[in-house]
């Protein structure tokens, strides 16, 4: 396996820098070949030390560089929707970061787009789906034994939001991830969304609603509340509970290590996402390199792209709204099935 | 302290019995005086080596035997109003089961009455504020490190249901229990609730809705989120999770021991709230006890229970509306300032 | 039940009060009927409030008092032997706190008197086998899904020791519980004890070494270990993992309330054993009342007050050898089998 | 970074081929270029589709394979004498798997060869010291709030022996782990060892002294115990409490998953150190990649191997005397300070 994919890597910010050292330090089987970001300074830095890796202003430049047969896009969304439609052009598989495109005509189209093509060239970052703990729970899930899954009760917190953040990302953004990973847990997709908003806590910047509490039903009947609370100011914290016809299954409580001082025993709590899936970050760009350079894509696909956003559109409506609203999907492709 | 408190129990069925049981051998500082059910041997049974325990087919002739000083009413809940206005006609000191009255009319029509009295002779019997971890909850809301509640997020678990449970007894007779244990914790009235049910459990019996999801808001503009499934096969589960502004507090999670065998690590989940919440029951008949013998009355009070009976009521008409449905409250009287 | 037995208290000091209030205010079918205490005033002191309840100074005057059907030892250790002789000259039935009597020499005395008796009289105090969660690990190993037990490890915390405290007392006051823990756990007897001395702690007062670790040697060869640390500063932590041959099972881990807040999740750790264990003594007392009453005597016997003390001998005399002692224990009489 | 280091293995058993697995598809920086096994067509398995990977009998041949810039010894014990010092006559960089080399005078033949050399080639494979929950236990020991340590309390346990297992090799194959963790963690030689037998599980083949209980001293009067477990049955076990002068911090306690099902919530115990340790063998053969490309030796050293194989020496002879065996270290040289 020693003749390393080359990708070019599209967006040199806080992401795309993490890609680029995970894909020269952490990856086996790829290479860096290609960079390109507006700010060429940045991009530069990125990649200092790294050999054969060439900086460029412009994505297609980065695309059409010698040596690049795939592309990992971690330009800010907009960009993304031009950067994928280039790649499908040039037949590159993409791992493109989330969100696939903002807004789900967007996302539709990039569906639209690669079954024209015939076949699979996106697979979309979700990367919870590499977690370790989320894959226990999918399997324990598809294996059957706790009958079927009837609820899943899910928090999202983080100690703070970034700045400029907004009450709709908390859905588009934030909860995006619970609406793949519910939609992944179940093998359902979702219909319905109602946004309740408690009292907001006195730690969000003015004018962001924190926190929020989603209620996502199934094709199904399933029931998905989330909790998403941005600035809960304590941790990093990212819980599921699979409530089925025979039992339950929970993940995210797990400690690595209880410290007892005076007065009480303390299990550290992450404070930060790259900690806490890391190793989810890394299994997916190998998972991506790995069927690559096999010929194959595999993991979240443009149709899960597609429905995260008609999902989190939804989402978004009934946030404004304050009533229960349904989701509009396209018909599912046979590519897809 | 050793001149006994001559309780009249009213209703030798399974939880009168039970508080047979507690007042003759657990709480100290008590003694059963008399007991009256329409079931006569069933009631001779409840007493049976019981020195001084007499038995009446009729409340009335329990509440005027020799030596009895104050009243715990285990009767069904239809009987419930006649009972208390009978005690309070005889300015006796009540323990009484939930539901205090069955509908908040008749729960109202108590509160009027013990206003009229212009004191306070009924407790009510919402033991959870009498649970050593609820306690340790709201002593942790009340000190106010964590900040402002925000959430509550509740569970509310039951092996399996007893026959002839109907839908609505997931609100008014499960959740009546979180119902109260919300306006304790929070210290604020439920104002709007909303049911929502997911796909029904294949072991719920035909024709309940079970599980079911309950939001509701508080005059402050908190979110109380509660899951009540009574067919979840695995256990009796009461968790209560508390998300404030600068933490969160959970109970419900404790072990007591951990058995690591075969490829896990298993940890008993009880299987019966009489099991759960024992202690729970034994402190609030003491407390009643101890309170009674000073003279005085504490602990819920009508007030609690007609609030409970008037959001259990409005939990009911949203889960047969499917919308959201507000709480209508009479203005509270100062007795219960 | 309402009939109350009649209990003389040997003792007023910080057990003897509690033990009091437990006897007038927690546990049902008992009185307080004599209180002995050479303090006369701190006996006043302890029932004042509780009618019936006459004060002396001296014991023998309190087990004579009218009244007294049954005795609770809780004076200090020198005085138990000349009160258990008074008690059983007179027939009456005892709880005696531990240690039974301070040396193996002493308890020793105490068996062969009640032997002569020919019936049980004393119930000694070892109040752990009356909680809740000892009760739970008894019951796993001895319904013997686990298989044989091997080893026990055993931690014993506290957050700091009283003055005066000495080495010596390490082992037989402190791990005096694990003693009779292990005891009853296991069903065999303690036959060879080694203590080994790691460096102590800073917080130590000077001349205590603490902690201190003890290996326990069985007639049946498994191994009990106990880590005893009575100045850790932050927690009063009992633990006891039992390591069978088909699993093991731990007690002592549970958590009432986990609270999470700036960069962890903590949960309580208790103070002082008057917390953790408040059950288990109202058990014990309760269950010593209703067996009294009930003509019985049950619960841990003299015997297993002498065997405490030989095995916490032959420990205090490893801890000054610094190499393994064998314990040595008179037959076990018929009485006791 | 796209030069890849060429790494020689020698085996290609069970350890052998995990690493070339590690080295091909999971660390970056680094290419299989050649594998030395007695059992060519073992060898030939082992790289089969690992372009430029060149098989030997010999591990000399391998060294001198064109390309090969670092060795990594993963041959059975007896073979890494010879093999250590074929490569520091070479000047390869080694990564040896444990224990270094079998007995601690071949261990101290190794430490004089590299300190003749004057300067460090050897790393050893003692893969904990990279685990995550180690490595925050290190890092709060290290820190300083919890005081100095003055314990460690051990548990390692193993699903069943494989055959041919010796009651030695619990001390030196197993328990060699712990010994190494507890030098590091403490920063300390160890310098007494005692074992205790336990009575053996009826699940250990026979002449098997399983489990065992061995207590470790420090220079500075710490002291460590293992309960070392080879046949418990029920899962792959590794955990370890600091206990320090002002709190105590516990690893291998955490769960990734609870399942609640009829009766109890269990949690997932691992069943194989290369489950549990996955992760901590691929940062340790990453680290000593990034080491060795970077021209530098790091991570534990042939005197940490000296060190290793000189305590479990002792814990083999305390474990056939029954009493207290001192260590014997050589002085310690001033390469490895």
């Amino acid at each position: 396996m020693s003749d390393l994919l080359g990708v070019a890597v599209l967006g040199a910010g806080h992401m795309g820098a993490d890609h680029i050292r995970r894909l020269d330090r952490v990856v086996s089987g790829a290479r860096v070949a290609a960079v390109a970001d507006p700010d060429v300074e940045r991009a530069k830095r990125a990649v200092a030390g790294i050999p054969g890796a060439r900086v460029h202003a412009e994505a297609e430049a980065a695309l059409d560089a010698p040596g690049v047969e795939a592309v990992l896009i971690a330009s800010p969304g907009p960009a993304h929707e031009e950067a994928l439609l280039a790649a499908f052009a040039r037949g590159l598989p993409v791992l493109c970061e989330k969100p696939m495109v903002p807004g789900s005509r967007g996302a539709l189209r990039i569906v639209e787009a690669e079954v024209r093509l015939g076949r699979r060239l996106a697979q979309i970052g979700f990367m919870r789906r590499y977690d370790a703990e989320y894959g226990r729970l999918k399997a324990v899930l598809d294996e059957g034994r706790l009958g079927r899954p009837l609820m899943l009760h899910c928090v999202h917190r983080n100690v703070s939001s970034p700045p400029d953040f907004t009450s709709a990302m908390l859905i588009d953004s934030s909860v995006a991830h619970e609406i793949d990973a519910a939609r992944w847990l179940l093998g359902e997709e979702l219909t319905a969304v109602t946004v309740v908003r408690p009292r907001s806590s006195g730690r969000a910047p003015e004018g962001l609603l924190d926190p929020q509490f989603v209620l996502f039903e199934t094709a199904g009947g399933a029931l998905v509340d989330v909790e998403v609370f941005v600035n809960c100011g304590f941790g990093y914290q990212v819980r599921c509970e699979a409530v089925c016809e025979a039992g339950s299954a929970r993940i995210g409580e797990g400690h690595g290590m209880l410290v007892t001082s005076a007065g009480g025993a303390r299990e550290e709590v992450a404070q930060d996402y790259l900690v806490r899936f890391a190793d989810a970050y890394d299994r997916e760009v190998q998972a991506w390199v790995e069927a690559v350079r096999r010929g194959r894509v595999t993991g979240p696909s443009a149709w899960d792209g597609y429905a995260a956003s008609a999902v989190a559109e939804a989402g978004v409506r009934a946030q404004e709204s304050g009533v229960r609203t349904t989701v509009d999907l396209a018909p599912r492709p046979a590519l897809y099935a």
